[in-house]
C-alpha cells in the first residue's frame, strides 16, 4: 500500500523509511474492522460488506491541493495541507450524498525529507480520523529534477459509500426552494495562484505581515487556514432526507458549482448579504480584482450551498445553528436558468 | 468527477475543456453499466453490489510514474504514459488476488496544453479499456511555477475487488514451492532515474540513437516500451485457485517485491539463467552498474513472478504458454529467509 519506490539515482531508500517510521502510528489510528491490509503491502484491502445497505454506491473523487503548497513551502508549514486535501475530497463526495469510506494519497517530491512527508501524512490522517475515514494507502514518489527543493505536490482519491436510492443530484430541485449558505473557513483550497500572485508579487506582502483586515492573523495563518469538512453538520440532513442539493463553492465559484447541480428550468439569485471575510476583501483591493473574477476564483465565504424545500428552510437552518453552524440565507432558486446576484450584473 | 479548476493567475480554463471535449469519447468507452455517473459530476458513482461474491473485499492501490514521465517530456510523446500507470496498478492489486473495477487519474503540469493532456488521458483510458475497468473521473490541476513547460506528473489510484477467502497473501507458500517468471515488456516504471542518467547524462545518448543490444529499436522506443499488464494471462489461474504468491517486479527489484509475501520460515533462491533484456545490459555496461544495484532498480527481464506448488508447475507453465506467454522458470521457494541468485552472493 504505501509505496516507497527506489527509483534510481537520487533516491534515499532509508530516509523514505524513516517517513514511513515517523507516520505509521498516525495511519494505523484511521484503520477500523473494515482495513484488512497492513502498511507495506502491494494494495489496500477494505471490506465491502455493506448489510445495511440496499445497493450500495461507491462515490470517489480525486483532487490535488493546488498552489495553496506554495504557501506550505514558502512557510515551511506542511502540517495541515494534508487536512485540506482530505477535508475537500470529503465534501466533493458529500454533494452526492456519500460518506467516505477510505482514502488513497499521492506525494512527489523531487528531495525527499522524512520530517516533511510524514507532516503532511500526520496531516492526511488526521482529517481521516475526524471523519471517520481509513488512510488505506499512499504511494511516496522521489523524482528528482521534476520539484524544486522544498517543494511538494500533495493529490489523493477518496472512495465513500451511499444508498443508491439516497444519492443527491439534485434532480429534486424546484424553483422556489430555499438556498443555505455554510461559511468557509478561508480561500480553502482555491484561488492561490491569484491570490499569491497579487499579495505576494503584486503587493510584496510576506506572510508574517499582519493587516487591519486580518484582524489580527498574520497572512500565512489566514491562507493556510484548513479546508473544512462539511460531512460533521450535513450528515443528519442527509439521513433526514431534508437536502435536495449540494454545492461544494470551489474552483469556478458559486456560478461554476451551483450551476453543476440545477436541473434544467431552475436557475438561482444569490442573495448577497453574508459579511464576506477578510482575507477576500485585501485580495481584491490590493489586486484590484473585479467582482467577477472574485466570484469566480473564490468562495467568498460560502463554502457549502444546500439546497432545501422553502417549507424545510427554517428547521434546517434550526438543526444547523443547534450543531453550532452559523448557516446563512444564500439565496432562492428560480425558474430559468443561470445563477445571478442580487448585487447587480457582473 | 473530472475537474477543470479554476486557480486563478496563469490557469486557462477554455484549454481544461478543449481537453475534456478531446477525450470524453475515450473515456466515456470505458465505462459499463456500474458507472451511474458522468463526466462534469463532482464525484464518481460506481454500483457496488456484488451478487456474486459472499465477501467482497476492495483493493486500491495508489502510484506514480515516476520520472519515466521525463522520456515523455524529452520525445513529446505523451500517448502511453496512461497505459504504464494503469497497467502497473492493474498489477499491483492483481497481486491480491483482485480484478480491476475503477481507476482515477490525477494530472498536473505548470501551463496546460489540451492535446498533451488529452494524449495521456486516451491512454489512461485504453489501457482502462484492455483491463475491462472504467476510467470513472480524476483530476487536471494546472499549477504555474510548479512544474517546468512541458512536464506532466501523472498519478492515479486503482479500486479493484476480491473474494474475501480468495486474497492472496502468500500465507500458503511453503519450502518448495516452484517460482514462475513471466517476461517484462522493458523497464516497466522503475528506474528511470538511474537508466536516464546512465544513458543520457553519463553516455550522451539521444532518444532517437540505435545500439547493437537494443536490436533495430530506438533508445526511446525501447524506454518507453508500455508497463505491461499480466491480468489476462493470470485471471483463469486465479479463478483455478492454483496460484499462491504474486510478485510484481518494481521498484526494489526481484529481492524487494519477492521477500514482501514470503512467509516466516521461508527464503528463494532465484535460477538468473534467463536472457536478460538489451536495455538492461545496455545500461549496466554504459554505467558500469554494478549487479546488485540493477536488481535492485530493475526487474531484469522478470516483471511477475508466480509462486506455485511445485506439482502445479508444469500445468501453470503450460497454461500460460497456451495463452501465448513464454513462461520461464525463476526459481524455488527455500527454507529459512532471504532471497539469493544461483549467480554468487550480493
Amino acid at each position: 500500500m504505501r509505496g516507497m519506490d527506489y527509483r534510481g539515482s537520487g533516491v534515499d531508500i532509508g530516509e523514505g523509511q524513516r517517513a514511513v517510521d515517523l507516520m505509521k502510528d498516525a495511519v494505523r489510528r484511521t484503520f477500523n474492522p473494515r482495513v484488512l491490509s497492513d502498511l507495506g503491502q502491494f494494495g489496500g484491502l477494505f471490506s465491502a460488506v455493506f448489510t445495511d445497505m440496499e445497493e450500495p454506491v461507491l462515490a470517489a473523487s480525486t483532487d490535488g491541493v493546488g498552489t495553496k503548497l506554495k504557501v506550505a513551502s514558502m512557510t515551511g508549514r506542511y502540517g495541515t495541507v494534508g487536512q485540506d486535501l482530505v477535508n475537500h475530497c470529503v465534501n466533493d463526495i458529500l454533494v452526492q450524498g456519500a460518506v467516505p469510506l477510505f482514502f488513497m494519497d499521492y506525494i512527489a517530491c523531487g528531495k525527499l525529507s522524512a520530517v516533511t512527508v510524514a507532516e503532511i501524512v500526520t496531516g492526511l490522517a488526521a482529517a481521516c480520523e475526524q471523519n471517520g475515514c481509513s488512510l488505506l494507502g499512499g504511494e511516496t514518489a522521489e523524482m528528482p529534477g521534476f520539484y524544486s527543493p522544498g517543494d511538494y505536490d500533495v493529490a489523493g482519491t477518496i472512495v465513500g459509500v451511499v444508498e443508491r436510492s439516497r444519492i443527491i443530484d439534485g434532480s429534486a430541485i424546484v424553483p422556489g426552494d430555499a438556498i443555505i449558505g455554510l461559511p468557509s473557513s478561508g480561500l480553502h483550497t482555491n484561488g492561490y495562484s491569484l491570490a499569491r500572485n497579487v499579495l505576494f508579487q503584486t503587493s510584496g506582502m510576506s506572510p508574517d505581515e499582519v493587516h487591519p483586515l486580518l484582524e489580527g492573523e498574520t497572512l500565512g495563518d489566514a491562507l493556510l487556514r484548513i479546508h473544512r469538512s462539511y460531512l460533521a453538520p450535513l450528515k443528519p440532513l442527509l439521513a433526514e432526507g431534508l437536502i435536495k442539493g449540494l454545492a461544494h463553492i470551489t474552483g469556478g465559484g458559486i456560478r461554476g458549482n451551483l450551476s453543476r447541480i440545477l436541473p434544467p428550468g431552475c436557475g438561482a439569485l444569490i442573495d448577497c448579504g453574508w459579511e464576506v471575510p477578510g482575507i477576500f476583501r485585501l485580495i481584491q483591493e490590493l489586486g484590484n480584482v473585479d467582482r467577477r473574477e472574485m466570484r469566480e476564483a473564490f468562495n467568498m465565504g460560502a463554502g457549502m450551498l444546500i439546497v432545501v424545500d422553502s417549507g424545510d428552510s427554517e428547521n434546517v437552518g434550526r438543526q444547523l445553528a443547534s450543531g453550532g453552524e452559523k448557516p446563512f440565507r444564500a439565496g432562492i432558486v428560480t425558474s430559468g436558468h443561470g445563477v445571478l446576484f442580487t448585487d447587480g450584473p457582473d
